[in-house]
């Protein structure tokens, strides 16, 4: 088979769009960003892709019917002032191993290049191993005139922050895009790590939503992020409060998290 | 070599056949029930599949001569009423990496769709980590209507298994097959997990066996459950029995099993 | 690169030749056979293979010069009443992964089928876990005709050794070997599997020298038996000598051979 | 997208040049000794080296930027007595899979023959496991004629190290080159390996500088080793200082360097 099989489902001709990632990944922020944005534009399917760089597995959904993992690409036609249409990428894996990584995202960006994409924002996470009240967005771009640009919507650009650079999606269509010609930038909102992050994903889509000139419900997202932090504080509680010497658990064990 | 190298024994000219999958796994239920099928069917060899993404070995048979890991696809004419052709895939692995289980699910449903194939159904184990006394059959299919039509045979759709979806062959027959316009179903037998299980497989295959109308002897695969069984009434009573103090094995290292 | 990089170095026109391969692997038994067979004979470079598939790596010989690692053929011209031509394959290293192993071995396949290879001998230790006195030669071949042909040779073919079958070039090269219409079988030397087994090797040899008709001087590899003999039995020594107390070493650290 | 992607910058049409190679290994010292004489020849950029056997990852510069990980080819254009063109290969990592060294290094030396590239040096660090006080640089070459140009400046062959050869890069280039044609050696200067070490890195540039009739200011390397002196030394004092003992912490965790 191919290494990358994308099946397109309709043709669309796109005035010059912007090319959105967002794969799991740190805090799963820049897939719950991506699939938010998704369902609230909405963009509707563009192309399904599967590949031997995905595990061989599949979903099983509700109704005992499956599906294939795959990343999807979908759509959205620009119909507000200012707008842009929008290919926005998704998924359910990062590619498996380097060679992986590699190919899926030069796949997309080679579909991508020749439906006159020239512009690439990719979400992600940045751990930060600490719990973060508000979380900012840091940024890495493809020159520094994206650098400049981005500052002006607030996001973070920080000498020492990431100082190991970017590892996976995320960086490699920037770093690749550029090959394509393609100028970009990654917005990675902090996040402890720990556990997944919707008001990380929420901050990092504020500022994607502003350069886009896309006006988002936020309602539902940070309604998410109040069940996170519900179960955070139910498990901070536990911790704080001393057990009974009878049931034997160590306190420490339960400590992991906070 | 060519990655997936298949070697076809006889030209074949199958109606409108099925193709049935069933490689090791869980409990090797699948393979156990694919085995059991051809040899009770009986299905002669079809074709022979040899690949670089199954290990580098051979087996060396009871008198003395070699024989390369492989899959092996035989062949049902239809003969009774309601019949139809079978396309029956075993072998002794399943593909080594993921890249292999794609590669090697691909070619099988590239020749399966060459030879008419538009239904494919998938044996395998589904391991619910305690023992199992009689085996559901639980299940997953391509479509709403092949659920309905699997549940009419006594299958199990349930909401939350499996949860993490179909890992390996199963469920990449299944993906894949869509994809070559193929609708199906994943049969899976409940089993332990902790030994290979014939009653599971004898439970997947009974389901099958009213599907494809095909009638079955069961005799030898019953025999060898209750051989299973033995064994395990015999680990699960040298459990129960006390262990004289002088030999020293603590009582906890035999009880693993039961 | 090529995966798989044949270097030949002269053009040769053998008769009717027989191809037998020696690589490392248990005991070291296969490759100390082949390079003994080859400096013996003497066999002459014929072509070297370089791969992806072995280490990337060089040896540096004693003079300083440098050595990638590769696999050799070389060609003994039958010269002696009831000979064959011998194409002989040793190397460094078996292919380092799977897919390695399969591509190496049908090159060399490829190469000796086009080169008039009908029958092929593979050499290799069979680890017993256990020091062994005298090592019999386990066998494995392509067919009855072949066994029974070994048989006469002396060569022992158990029901139950190797229970779990043949991994590597030894059994890949029988295996693979048949697919292009060739004969053979797989000599093994019994050794316990802890260090390089000259004494293995050498029983193998005798085997091999018989089916060839090929008188072969054993004096070398006796003595580099012998000389492994002495390292063992200092080992073994040491182990039942009282260690004096003030040296502090637990006896238990140098028991692990013999 | 092609397995290693070369970009080239500007056409050039050297004379007979050399190629020299430091990548990434023993205490960094090849990639210290290549990245110190790109700056100080200077050379200027030939091409830039992407491959999907390189990791996917982008590093994120001090202004915000992204570079995508890379090998980079430089070229020095001989202009004084006695020098000659050299292109110079640096790069972020060795390739990450066996496959990938082989292939990285095949295509820069078949890129590299192209340009007249007969010779080859390459830059690595051989680990000693203790503090070397005056690295000495050890030698390994193509051929005895080789062997004995190095002596002359001072490299050291020796009997036995390295003992298991050379692994990676800086032995590929050589063992590959002699398949394209090209001589060459590969200079290792001595290593602690427990740190990165620009004295060893020093040493091995001072070879190659008079092979390659080079002069290069070595003030700022001989600045940086001093300046990891001052570390192992603060390090090493702090080893011998006894720790007070309400602190807490076991001396013996402090001494691992010294």
């Amino acid at each position: 088979m191919e290494d990358v099989l994308i099946r397109v489902h309709r043709p669309i001709q796109p005035k010059n769009p912007v090319l959105v990632e967002g794969l799991p990944g740190v805090g799963n922020v820049g897939k719950l960003a991506a699939d938010y944005l998704r369902e609230k534009l909405p963009a509707v399917p563009y192309a399904t892709i599967h590949s031997k760089f995905l595990p061989p597995q599949v979903y099983v959904n509700e109704d005992g019917t499956i599906r294939l993992v795959s990343h999807e690409l979908t759509y959205y036609r620009a119909r507000g002032p200012g707008q842009r249409d929008i290919l926005l990428l998704g998924g359910d894996y990062q590619g498996i191993s380097p060679e992986g990584q590699y190919e899926l995202a030069d796949r997309v960006l080679n579909l991508a290049v020749g439906l006159g994409v020239r512009e690439v924002y990719t979400l992600a996470g940045f751990a930060q191993g600490h719990l973060i009240d508000t979380p900012r967005v840091l940024g890495a771009a493809t020159s520094s005139a994206q650098v400049e640009a981005m500052r002006a919507f607030g996001v973070v650009f920080s000498k020492n922050d990431p100082g190991g650079g970017l590892i996976g999606a995320s960086g490699l269509f920037l770093g690749l895009g550029r090959i394509y010609g393609m100028e970009g930038a990654c917005l990675m909102g902090e996040t402890s790590g720990y556990f997944v992050d919707p008001r990380s994903a929420e901050a990092v889509l504020r500022v994607l939503a502003n350069v886009l000139k896309i006006p988002v419900d936020f309602t539902d997202l940070e309604e998410k992020a109040r069940e996170i932090d519900r179960i955070a504080q139910k498990i901070h509680e536990a911790e704080q409060k001393p057990i009974p010497a009878p049931s034997g658990v160590p306190r420490e064990d339960l400590g992991y998290i906070g």
